[in-house]
């Protein structure tokens, strides 16, 4: 199928200096904090972002490695399907975060709850709208086990 | 910045054959029923997806146009920065929509709840974990007015 080429929009900047230091778990980074360097030239879309208190990031994984399309996670000794994790080494290294917008500056975004990779390349900013993922119910799948899902 | 390259994992298939037939909030398509074909060498990488009643779809918006920064949406009469919108028309036309699994048959995926145009381009399936989105809080940005978020 054709390739699809995208051209990042701006840099999310976090502690984490590699892979291994990116926390596996958003809960796990919730005091975290880090910041968005939008492309100057893409400004006036943040108009009216600041209302938001979460926003999804979609990036580019820029520290992924060759997939394998069964794993194991730190969750389960079983093998589980690719698509089942968020890991970072996937067919196309998009990743997706819901992190706190704390504020924002001109075109740089304060964020917190980041679990990200500093450098990282920024695809999109989507507002989170709660309301439109949690009317679906709720399932955690194999994760069940793992989570309890109150 | 570099521009990165993507290579579609699958085709996603709906009812809607136009942009403007494809539902604007994926609640008014509820019952919507579609399939996904995942290229069959991808196969592997659905194992134990079939455990998740909901997942989330990263997809191309092959129908998207030229981006407007600042838009009005039927939302508000007045504008807003095109990222707080979930508008096709973006400077990397992704999409994300959290859709109802039914059933895996090999390599293809039914699916329900489905907002996507027909023939859209698969880029990657995320396992929806409600529990990693829920901790976050909530809230609505400037469409409080308009949901209800209970």
């Amino acid at each position: 199928m054709k390739s699809i080429q995208y051209r990042p929009i701006g840099i999310i900047h976090s502690p984490f200096k590699t892979r291994e230091e990116v926390s596996v778990q958003p809960r796990l980074s919730r005091r975290v904090k880090g910041t968005i360097e939008l492309q100057p030239n893409y400004k006036d879309g943040l108009s009216y972002l600041q209302k938001f208190f979460h926003i999804i990031l979609v990036y580019h994984f820029h520290l992924s490695k060759d997939f394998i399309l069964t794993v194991k996670t730190f969750h389960s000794d079983s093998s589980h399907g690719l698509f089942t994790t968020r890991l970072p080494d996937r067919p196309n290294p998009i990743g997706l975060s819901v992190v706190h917008l704390e504020s924002i500056e001109k075109n740089t975004l304060y964020v917190s709850n980041i679990d990200i990779a500093d450098g990282t390349p920024l695809l999109d900013i989507k507002p989170f709208i709660s309301t439109l993922a949690r009317q679906y119910g709720t399932t955690l799948g194999w994760l069940t086990d793992i989570y309890s899902d109150k």
